[in-house]
């Protein structure tokens, strides 16, 4: 970093900041006009106020000096706006957002009009109320403002940039394979950035390095052909739901790991300075885990708790079923009993294989006449980012130069499925940086985007933009 | 047995099978009287049928010399007779049986009307077909007439008897308890005679000399507060399913023993000549288990198939539920899981000290955050007549004379809730022995009973009440 900013960056980021902070009032207003559209992919009779919020970005993004364009698919369309002022030597940023929003039930639990935006006092100060506010139309004006603020200041952008938005991350993506396919060539960038994620807290801003991948796989375990009386059959007929309890609960040893072969071959330990990092965001498991009734962590010994959400892989079945479930007791031994397990993971580790191992685990303990079948029911590979990925290192320093602190660099359990999705269909990696805030009540009523972080996340983004013109 | 029967002993003996097997044709047709009542107890629509049943019962009863009345409950009546004929010292016998019948459904799958009864030729000779042909209509009216022939030749019975028919056997025994509290001076006897039950083949009678008990419980694993995000959560939250798994996969050790603490405690090994005597009955565990799509015994190492299914105490889960059940995937940590369990019991456990320890059993493996609830369904103890009681001995006998070999003397794996109320309620153990085939189809369509089994049940009833009145 040393040697950047040159002179000319600073007195220009200057000016692209104070036109950012001249302007926050008129960039609330244009957010509050695609907020007052109802957007809601999930529901049909809202696709004509989808199609009308894509309308009004592209139209926006015209204006602005984009060239921007409905991409049509089978479902709801995309929009696709580029600027390449920065020439053709300039890196290129592909930046995604999403138009659309989650439904806003339960109605009567809001204090206004979920539609009908307002600016409330709150405890950080002003606050923007509405259903989008943050997820993910705040998000997405920001880093419009922001362009904004450059092309008014400089006439230009210091990067290439391709802005994708898609209109129905709230029902699942059902299109976006097809939009990527579309529109690879338009897409072609260096990287992807991705302005759907929130902030460590209301201070300190969050770079997600990695998340988890996943292989769902279910197995059901056979034992007789029928139902049987367990007491005209109990104690010589194998039972399944006894068979299924004793390999399954052979999934973790005594330190929490799970005993699946090679489950742990190619998973790194964290990187020494990525765990440094954690140390520093002073994270209470115990406040975390006390939300939700628990205390203490359950998973590997000898990984941090973070370890444990973030950079180790887990076994979990989320369903079980077999025999009588009603009221009472039925004495019956059934035919078959089922589980449905999800295994997240890391890099290193494939999900086929995982899902392979997973059965050989299975077989290799079944006894006397069980037999197994398996379903494998999804597979996504786990993702990193690297700490060297030299957009990293740019966003690290423009993240830092607004927030007076460094990013923290924060790993997420779950799957994002664009990420996977941008890998697969354009080869791209993701940087993850957004500005909501853990409270601001996504997919809840009186859904909520901080004033502050919107004005700070649009100058923070201004930055970016200039940061990734330097890697 | 030596120096029994006397002389005049065989000399009526011989003139009471001679007036069975005289009016074989005139016994039928008596059971066809009652085979036609549709006596259905489950169906209130059939109430006034099961009403004439007991009525028919009574009035036969009645003409035979008993003195019979019905014995109302809050339910359907039962059928009360005595014969005190054999004098105030004589052994006293109750005989149980039952005049209601199954439903009939599926009507379609009957080659004649169930209410019609009709004799066939199969391939052991003529055969009833009917519903209530064996279960029971035809069981009691073998033991009618075994009366009948007693005191149509000697003027009496060999012993005082009661016979209590019960109306409500199919459907639950709902009014059991009520009808042994209010008849229980009337009901006082030396032990009870049961006709539900079936021999071991068709040239082998059987002794039923033990039931297993049952205690039934059902366990909670609780762990978050409420379902978490398994990507969100996963790895640092306690999973209830793989917790409950975990725990009840330790159930049985490697020999199939069951792992709960005092499991054993006061389970008495196989009586040496029980279980040399289960040694001659051929019983073939692969055709067994072949029947249901399995090969091999699942119970306890180093116990027989047999001893695995009558004589040996059982931990079956009955039903297990947690988390997503339906198609595909769901991402959920649930807050809770459960598991419905039967320990079939035998002689010497305790049912209510089972369940506690089985509580113990799970709460020492319960980690971390996880907590334990329980519910406890249903207790009964096991079950078993000495092989030294005097009526087993003169059962024995009655059973060799007419068979011409040994009585099988076998279990029985399952509860039959009349053993235990006349145990509870009168204090009294049960003889089971019945002349049914395994293939008779109760409860099923086309239920038949031989008419050989029918006759040589009457016969046998006969010998059976004259070698009590001798222990």
């Amino acid at each position: 970093m040393a040697g950047l900013p040159g002179l000319a960056y600073s007195r220009d980021m200057k000016n692209v900041l104070q036109y950012i902070d001249d302007n926050l009032d008129a960039s609330l207003a244009r957010l509050f006009t695609l907020l007052r559209i109802p957007s809601i992919s999930a529901q049909p009779a809202h696709a004509a106020d989808c199609r009308a919020a894509a309308l009004w970005a592209r139209d926006t993004l015209t204006e602005m000096g984009f060239s921007a364009r409905l991409s049509e698919t089978s479902g709801l369309p995309g929009v696709i706006a580029q600027h390449h002022g920065a020439g053709p030597g300039a890196p290129h940023v592909l930046f995604y957002g999403h138009y659309d929003v989650q439904p806003a039930d339960p109605l009567n639990l809001w204090h206004s009009d979920p539609f009908d935006p307002q600016i409330i006092e709150g405890p950080r100060g002003k606050r923007i109320v509405g259903r989008g506010a943050v997820d993910d139309k705040g998000q997405v004006v920001s880093f419009f403002e922001a362009c904004r603020a450059h092309l008014a200041v400089t006439g230009t952008l210091p990067v290439r940039l391709t802005i994708l938005l898609e209109g129905e991350e709230e029902c699942g993506s059902p299109s976006l394979a097809e939009l990527l396919t579309n529109e690879r060539e338009t897409l072609a960038a260096d990287f992807v950035l991705v302005a759907d994620t929130n902030m460590w807290n209301f201070e300190t801003p969050a770079i997600t390095m990695s998340l988890r991948g996943l292989a769902a796989s279910e197995v059901t375990i056979h034992g007789p052909s029928r139902d049987l009386h367990s007491g005209l059959y109990g104690g010589i007929a194998l039972n399944p739901i006894n068979a299924l309890t004793r390999i399954l609960g052979d999934l973790h040893d005594d330190q929490g790991s799970v005993r699946i072969p090679h489950f742990y071959e190619g998973v790194a330990p964290v990187p020494p300075a990525l765990a440094e990092s954690w140390k520093t965001l002073g994270f209470d498991a115990e406040v975390f885990l006390g939300e939700v009734g628990l205390h203490n962590p359950a998973g590997e010994h000898g990984q941090s708790p973070l370890a444990q959400l973030w950079a180790r892989p887990t076994a979990d079945i989320n369903g079980i079923y077999g025999g009588y479930q009603g009221d009472g007791t039925k004495t019956v031994i059934p035919a078959e009993a089922t589980a449905k397990l999800t295994f997240r993971l890391v890099p290193g580790q494939d999900p086929a294989a995982i899902q392979k191992n997973f059965e050989h685990f299975v077989m290799e303990r079944l006894r006397l006449d069980a037999k197994a079948s398996f379903r494998h029911l999804g597979a996504a590979p786990g993702f990193t980012i690297s700490m060297d990925a030299p957009f990293m290192q740019a966003a690290q320093r423009a993240l830092r130069d607004e927030f007076g602190k460094p990013a923290a660099l924060v790993g997420c359990g779950a799957s994002i499925p664009i990420v996977e999705a941008f890998k697969t269909h354009l080869g791209l990696d993701t940087l993850l940086a957004g500005f909501g805030l853990d409270d601001d009540a996504i997919h809840s009523p009186n859904e909520k985007f901080e004033v502050a972080c919107f004005h700070r996340g649009a100058r923070a983004h201004a930055r970016l933009l200039q940061a990734f013109a330097g890697f």
